[in-house]
């Protein structure tokens, strides 16, 4: 086998119980010799009946396989949806349907019945409808067309696949009854082209080789909209997934279809090869191998292995698995959850209370209607906020309605005197929503910090900028001291300024300088941890003081502290404090006592944060 | 109309998009005079032909309707599933497979053919199974039987309903068809019992009067597993719901059912009064009703307006949404959060690196078997841990199968010398996974705590009890002082015991006294907000100090602080310390800086723990 995924790796807590689940069904099933290994191509008639292989393909890539997994066999009418996706994707859902019909025959797979109405076959499922969906595979030549088939084939697996000669031309040799299809469709215009040419393609695909895991890996590819969880490689749009998907359900196990649909319940194809497909949209595809066949030409053990699985495993893809998946993930306020900007002291009262105005809805996982239209719901209901953050951080996707959703959500908003945002969205999240109007932060702090500008700025706090300078005995930490307190302090300081940019703060240097700032605002951050650079933990404005822990005995720096504007600070140094504590040992104790005041009030804040996030 | 839900009121932020869309969709639809009123049941033809009435429940109970959405109709064969659910709940699924097949019959809905193997009806939706199915349903008379069904259908739409009894009457008279079909059925053994009564419950069910708004809700408690989301009433159970569903896939919409599953893809019945309703599960109904109906007599303008919701809102049942929502929410580590137990310092320097083996798994939403078996193969493949805590607090259901799943993951982690615990599972999480061998913790600190103190015993370090107090000298705080001012400190503090359950700190009251643990552990708690009690916010051992806010400036105590068993502590009061601070500034000071140390490092621990809480 060229390419294709490796046999996984045991894992190291013990065997899967759903290895040792396919394992109990490979050891149950592999003595069952009921049916008959199908006889009207000779070749067909000469595979070994006893092989039993059984895989499971998750979305995400993991397979689970056991027995004659790895064996090949041919696909016969699995080709049929791959097919199918393959004209809808040459030719366009129109085209497709105005020559293959989609309604159930009711009849079996090589019936030679019409849709007389439409004057087309009945369903791409049945022979007579995938000679046609052969036939609108567009190429140069027989050869280029038949690469296109067996691309699309390999491109759904996994791997590269080619055909058995033998069983190809014992299958050309004896399909008179294909032939006599082929001729009247020539004869009734539902085939156009060089009938002989599409009878042969259609029989080299029948022949291609497969294996019970590859069957497994196509239908993960089905389940996961046409995109290849192992390769990841797209092999066919989700639209396209889609319509084979839905003549798979109606139309993929012939007269077994209603029972098929009440019992196992997954959109499936069976080949007279004794391969089966079964497919769990967004979770999982199946693939199984046994070669004798039961009445209805579906595997016999294969057919019961699936029922087994549906039934044990509950894949039924109409039971019913709660609502849906929630796309709202938690919604906390402003007043819980700041922005790393630590604001002066006025700001940061303010933002104690009139922070609920601000209310965060994190999102999550996939969007789509039913999921989206719920944060619809809850933003427009929602009485105490004015302004809307929206961290798409975790949104993996969203579909157009969705986009359209969350775009009709912002107007109303808009509309209603209210002020949404988004945070973090991806590009392609960014694009979908539409870019005119809406205002997007490139992070959920930026949107936070933006909000409670705002916030302020209705309650008539200007924005920074612009504002005076902090003197000294605004700062919060001197609330208690005197006049004459603070005038002792400001002899110990030393006044210096700092061009954006410059570092006040060295991460790894010895902690030996308090700073008061007094204008400009510092970045505080620290130093990645999985490559170089730094992330930004904080923002602090004028009337913050920031490095308390030269104060503190002195350790080691473990943040950097720079200047993110101009910066003008007063500075105390570890030196002057232990002079100060000489010379005015209470004014030392009492800012000891405000820098531990400063301390516990930010632990508070921190436990408050906690709370939130922990929801 | 007795009983059943309210028109919504507005919401605050402006009109919803959705019901904008619905709005469009009568604007645009209720010009449209193609089709003609059902003209067989000479009552039927009576019905004003104009009327247009749409609506869409949610499974969250959320209704948005429009037009004539209240205007009653006949339910006519949209009773077919009420009626195979019924018997399915009265009689179990074999009994009513046996007499009921489930194969499309490719037919017209009143037309005379039976599946001859199996001498049944094709399937229940159309007239010959329906009449089987009404013949199913038990009573010890015609009343009791037909009570049984108008509560049938009272259940799934959630409000009294009636029959027209001039419909009914004229259904009586002139249903010679469908006295064929059960004449024939009775002459077959298809039927055993009186013809005449099975044939009068029958026409009466059609003439059960519903609104489109009725059908959404019914398509909604189909959508919700058969839980009525407006009257949280269980109206079918869920494995009856998802054979209903099958049936109506495969059945539902007569010779349409393949081109309705490829253009609308949602399980579906139509009645010739003009309704039908479409089930998306997991998410929503939608109930139309417009009396004209088209060839196949389905409603003309509500099939087109199903389809253009199915397609505007990429409702297909089969559209790609993405992998199965996750049930792994987030995982961290034991050394970035904490149990709420404050440590002994060896302990906790232990446990920033140990903490590691502890690992968290966060579970969430409704859990089945695909994203169940991402969290085994996650928890299976995790080298790191020792103790795996699966944090239920959040998860909405289990299915079976996702219990067995999780009974199999611990029973895998325990044989590989793991050991998993699950934390605030609710009761039916708990009875579901299985109460024998498997570890529960009532909530996540619990489980957190139990892990760190194993951590801890397999180190090699003691569990707290039975360990001897700590001596003042090797409190952390005091890790910096020599024996000389220790004995200096000392001879300021004041020795007291407390029995388990008195309080040390009450909150409220004056920050007086700096507690040095010795001996015990206190618990940390504050006042709930939402009613009388307390919450616990942690546990402190001996060799730490409560109450740190003494010596920082004296405001009043915000939590309150309990012996959790007998404690012995060492008291500073804020007047002890204002007296060393007069005789022996530079130990007091050396304190305050202690005291800001361990704020500095408690409020690192915060932010790791933020950082991790907001992944």
């Amino acid at each position: 086998m060229e390419g294709g995924i490796k046999a996984p790796a045991p894992a190291r807590g013990g065997l899967s119980p759903i290895q040792r689940l396919i394992e109990r069904l490979h050891e149950t099933f592999r003595g069952v010799t009921a049916g008959a290994v199908a006889s009207y191509i000779p070749e067909l008639a000469m595979v070994a009946p006893d092989q039993l292989g059984i895989a499971i393909a998750t979305v995400d890539g993991h397979v689970y396989e056991t027995g004659a997994s790895r064996a090949t066999f041919t696909i016969q009418s699995i080709s049929k949806p791959v097919l199918y996706g393959l004209a809808l994707a040459s030719c366009g859902r129109e085209a497709v349907l105005a020559r293959i019909g989609v309604e159930p025959s009711g009849e079996a797979f090589n019936a030679i019945a019409f849709d007389d109405t439409h004057n087309r076959p009945f369903n791409a499922m049945v022979n007579t409808g995938a000679i046609v969906a052969t036939a609108m595979v567009p190429g140069r030549n027989a050869g280029e067309r038949f690469a296109r088939i067996l691309d699309a084939h390999r491109a759904l697996v996994g791997r590269t696949v080619e055909i058995d000669e033998a069983v190809y031309r014992s299958e050309a040799a004896t399909g008179h009854r294909n032939r006599t299809i082929a001729y009247l469709e020539r004869n009734a215009g539902m085939l156009t082209g060089d009938v002989e040419e599409d009878l042969d393609l259609y029989f080299r695909q029948c022949a291609i080789q497969v294996s019970a895991v590859d069957l497994a890996v196509m239908g993960a590819s089905f389940a996961n909209g046409g995109l290849n969880p192992i390769t990841n490689e797209r092999a066919l749009d989700a639209a396209h997934v889609r319509d084979v998907l839905s003549v798979m359900t109606s139309c993929g196990m012939y007269d077994y279809a209603g029972e098929w649909e009440l019992r196992v319940g997954l959109p499936a194809k069976s080949g007279v090869g004794g391969g089966i497909v079964a497919v769990l949209p967004g979770q999982l595809g199946i693939g199984v191998f046994s070669p004798r066949l039961d009445e209805h030409g579906n595997s016999h053990n294969g057919l019961r292995i699936c029922e087994e699985l549906a039934q044990r495993l509950d894949l039924h893809m109409l039971a019913h698995r709660g609502p849906a998946r929630p796309a709202l993930r938690r919604r906390y306020l402003g007043s819980e959850v700041r922005s790393k900007r630590v604001r002066r002291l006025a700001a940061r009262r303010m933002l104690d209370d009139l922070g609920r105005r601000i209310a965060v809805y994190e999102l999550q996982g996939d969007l789509f209607f039913a999921n989206t239209e719920r944060v619809l719901r809850a933003a427009l209901a929602d009485e105490t906020a004015t302004y809307f953050v929206f961290d798409a951080s975790r949104v993996a996707s969203l579909d157009r309605v969705a986009a359209a959703l969350l775009r009709d959500l912002a107007d109303a908003l808009g509309q209603a005197g209210r002020s949404p945002i988004f945070a973090s969205a991806a590009d392609a999240v960014r694009e979908a929503i539409g870019l005119s109007d809406i205002a997007f932060a490139s992070d959920l702090d930026e949107a936070l910090e933006r909000c409670e500008d705002s916030v302020l700025g209705d309650a008539g706090i200007a924005p920074v900028d612009g504002t005076p300078p902090v003197p000294l005995d605004k700062f919060e930490l001197l609330r208690d001291f005197d006049a004459d307190e603070v005038a002792v302090l400001s002899d110990r300081l030393t006044r210096r300024t700092y061009p954006a940019g410059e570092v006040l703060i060295l991460d790894g240097a010895d902690a030996d300088t308090l700073y008061f700032i007094e204008d400009g605002a510092v970045d505080v951050r620290i130093a990645r941890s999985d490559g170089p650079g730094y992330t930004r933990l904080g923002t602090v404005d004028p009337g913050n003081v920031v490095g308390e822990l030269a104060l503190l005995g002195g350790a080691q720096r473990t943040a950097q502290v720079v200047a993110a504007e101009p910066v003008s600070a007063h500075e105390l140094s570890a030196k002057a404090f232990a002079a100060l504590s000489r010379s005015h040992p209470a004014i030392a104790g009492k800012l000891l006592i405000a820098i531990g005041r400063s301390l516990a009030g930010r632990l508070r804040r921190a436990n408050i944060e906690i709370g939130a996030l922990a929801r």
